[in-house]
């Protein structure tokens, strides 16, 4: 039998329009580096999508949109302030360190930047034997799957423009804050309240591709230098174009990213009610469960899913769903669960 | 009617092969950051081809590899040795200074290096108010269509290995080399010749993609984390390496690469049997033109081409072709230029 | 009246030794960057106090001292691990990051490292999307005026050299600590036990000037490029090999320490003895109290001094004391803080 | 007998008026990091002399302050335009490209940049996938002793101006260059015509130390942290304030750079009245002359000087005097280049 796959969200190949819009292009030919028709049709997409003037550029992938961003913004002597469990400061092989910048971390709640935190970094850093804190980095959904509600972006939002910091969001998993039940934030909004943002498509359903808004006008000049010297442009933008056109046609991106979220909250509430706590509370369609030791051992046997946490008497794991996750897998899982 | 297009290499989605092999795995799963069987079947394919037991990385794209493979090589004070014409010297935007690196550039013979020159800037670096070269930086073919002989590059390794360099070729267009009537080199002698080298996807009919093949073993190690802290670590890695397998079976990376080098050198043939010049004598699929500005100006709005260079009485244009270049599209261009 | 200073160990221009020696070579020529015989002489008494055919070089600052360490001895994707307080993690303005290399912290107890933290880090960060722990990071003295033990250094040095970690001390404060009472440590076992360190000129009794000892073999190569690179290189570097000359005669450089640690540890004393609390207890020439509000409002008139904390009902301040500080100067303050 | 001294001019210890000055403060205390007031008065006195309310900071050596400068100017994608014999493009170890920007170089003339040349790159550097140029380096005097006159200056200046760049004079012999014979360029004009230079102090006269003066509004803010960051923050800044007082002081820069120029001017004449040819003419402290093998095989051993090129044929040697060398040294060395 075939392992039932829980273990991330960019494990298939992409949703099946995608491949067909590619398809019908077989025979066309286009401009380099995002310079093409295809691009800018997308592009106007998210223009309308956000209700804004934005520039829009498409990226290959998250860790190099996160790494353009941040040094695209910021000055040698800045830094950034992140949650301690923030992508950039843990997963990404010190990608914003090797441009220079040091990351000032703080502490996560519910895997959410605190406002009050800021302000305090901010005020630790106060003359030149220290960084300049100038940039938030936050991710939405956070890397626990929980979200951002409007107050708290307002507030966050508020506290930047007080403090002279850009506000980035990394948006690798933004399709599905959008459509998480917790969710009261739009696109216009996030785009209002941020700086730049990113909404990512690789972990939602596209071949791979990540979109890179950049709101603010001090922050626009450039950007496609950045992109080049960081080894961020496609030959073949126009890929990515043909790509986003789909991913925003009739919101298919929405419809995936509601079919993997509804699917991992369902899961979450079954396990719950089996007797499984949680390690915490995901909003969207990544969730993390303690299981025993036991339960450990035979279920890897049978199902892909990551180690988060492995303590004395529990293990906690990662169950994560996509546009690609059948209803079916999830029953299957709940019923190895239950024994 | 549609323009003729000989701008680039890259305009083409991709061979459709590529597309084909992609749909036939819409319903599989696969691990993720290029940890997959079907990278490994690729792998293992490249290792078959250059008969080394080589460290083989699929890489996004050009910049990210040159990038990536020298930011991992050098040591803060080490510097590269490329021609001027060098693609890293000057359309990276910077991309290797970006890592701390300075290039050191000598002048092209017919687009390639010269191994005195090599020497000649090692000696001229020799305490510490200057940087220690420790890499040399080639094309093969070149970035103006030349290729590499087995008796240059064998003497352009042993100059390296007698100074202690590494020598990284950057195979872009190294399958056009490859299938070149001047070649005479094979891929393991390439191998054996060179510490690391790409060959390209991008250019030759993959949607993207490029294979880092690390020869010398004291670079095989964490050539991983180099690939991820320089953003070119593809979440979805086993599109790569889906990708490759079509690209090596049944050789059709030579037979692509055929394809594009045969049409460009019967135009580069039938443009100066019609009296045009050349600003210098190709070897593969890219030609250089010199045309009259009453030419150019009747040629640009029926033909898409990079103007490589403008003189006062002439043009400079470059013409391109590839997998997707039909030859009627030859036929007619030719016709066009006969005017 | 003139103020008291116990703000630091580096507010007087030199022990007068030191311009006497200056001043008997006025109309002497030398060699520049530290390619002189007085520097040559400096350096074969370095190397016979630490009894080991270290390579030694003589910098001008600490910052610029750890920079140049820390960047000599890593790859791009390796990082450093120290305490939270570490001088380079909080008062460096991100020099080392600016290098490209992260910082990972651990918490200090009284000021040092633990080894079992050490531990814990590495085995963190196990794959290629976290750093490369490379290097371990400690000051003796710590920044809270600790030492190291010999067990405790000869602990951290058998973790780092089980887990492929370079030792790296910065010695900026190490006169200071070799002659605390709480050291059991000499030049000759730092010099074994470490792979590179430091000792400090600049706050003890020199105009400026850090000895670099480089002793493990791996590392000795092109440190001079590293200087240089990193603008660490004196045009004049005799004038550091001079000055180090008078540092180590006779032992001035532990004589000055002693001084200091004399002067700070009866303060620390009588100031206990008074029922001043103290936020931690030194063992050298820096001592930190705390003092009420009230206390501190008429201190800061006639002493100088650093503030180190601010709490909501006392202050913890900081008093340094120097080769420069007068033992009635001492008397004095402990006069003011009787009352 | 010792040797005679035409090596450079930073072999001696310092002017003896410096040490004098610093010997007064023996038992003074002063705040740290260049806050004391000496810098203070130190800085009033630069900013009267150039007749403007500069920035002005006090750095350790020259190769720091360039780095530092230039790092502080220039976004990552932004490049400097130098000439190939430019201090900053050979002799610091590729300090530069360390902070992540390319340096793109054009022939001299004469030793100084050509306006045209300026223009010429700019119009290369045009798209993304390029650099941008952003900041032009030159040095007065310049690596080959000549200097550049007000016309001169101000046409780079315009040409600077009109194409958004910015204008960088180092000034490492500066004094040298504003006491020539050739010179008709005032220091409040150097400060008009351009961004940021600086006031060399290590190569006239003092122990160390190099004025960094930013006119440019946009380019003062956060110069402290990037000289912190780079290494270049003395702790004992006070030294290089009580220096630069002196230096200033009833304009002893100019008496010492103009004792300099005399002698190296006399001496370059009279060896051309020898029959000696130059390799340049110089119009400062720095000459150049053409000498057989024969001679260079005597000269070696009873006179330091550096070989600036080695032909088949001859030599070409570098003498250099500075605020130390006496007439009768010069005399000396005339007559043992008359056998």
């Amino acid at each position: 039998m075939k392992k039932l796959n829980f273990k991330n969200d960019y494990s298939n190949i992409a949703h099946p329009f995608v491949l067909e819009r590619l398809k019908e292009h077989l025979d066309d030919s286009f401009n380099g580096y995002g310079l093409d028709e295809a691009s800018d049709l997308a592009r106007k997409k998210v223009k309308d999508l956000i209700q804004s003037d934005a520039d829009v550029h498409f990226l290959i992938g998250g860790t190099s949109a996160n790494k353009i961003a941040i040094a695209h913004a910021l000055r040698p002597y800045e830094a950034v302030i992140a949650v301690e469990s923030g992508h950039i400061a843990v997963h990404e092989t010190g990608a914003i360190e090797q441009t220079g910048h040091k990351i000032l971390t703080v502490k996560p709640v519910n895997g959410k930047i605190v406002p009050e935190d800021i302000v305090k970094t901010v005020e630790l850093y106060q003359d030149e034997h220290g960084v300049v804190p100038r940039l938030v980095y936050i991710s939405d959904a956070t890397e626990i799957g929980t979200v951002y509600t409007k107050d708290e972006l307002t507030r966050i939002s508020q506290v930047c423009r007080e403090h002279n910091l850009y506000l980035y969001i990394d948006g690798a998993r933004l399709s599905n804050a959008l459509v998480s039940p917790k969710n009261d934030l739009t696109l216009p909004e996030i785009a209002r309240l941020s700086d730049m943002f990113t909404i990512g498509g690789t972990k939602n359903g596209l071949l791979m591709g990540e979109v890179l808004i950049v709101t603010n006008p001090a922050l626009k000049p450039y950007v496609r230098h950045s992109v080049k010297q960081n080894g961020g442009m496609l030959a073949k933008g126009f890929l990515l174009g043909l790509q986003f056109q789909v991913f925003f046609q009739d919101n298919l991106f929405l419809a995936m990213a509601r079919h993997a979220n509804v699917l991992a909250l369902n899961l979450q509430e079954k396990l719950v009610g089996l007797g499984y706590t949680l390690a915490s509370i995901s909003d969207t369609n990544q969730i993390f469960v303690n299981i025993s030791w036991d339960k450990y051992n035979t279920l890897k046997d049978v199902c892909a899913f990551e180690v988060w946490n492995k303590a004395d008497d529990y293990v906690t794991v990662r169950f994560v769903t996509s546009f690609a996750t059948k209803a079916e897998d999830v029953e299957k899982l709940i019923e190895i669960m239950k024994n």
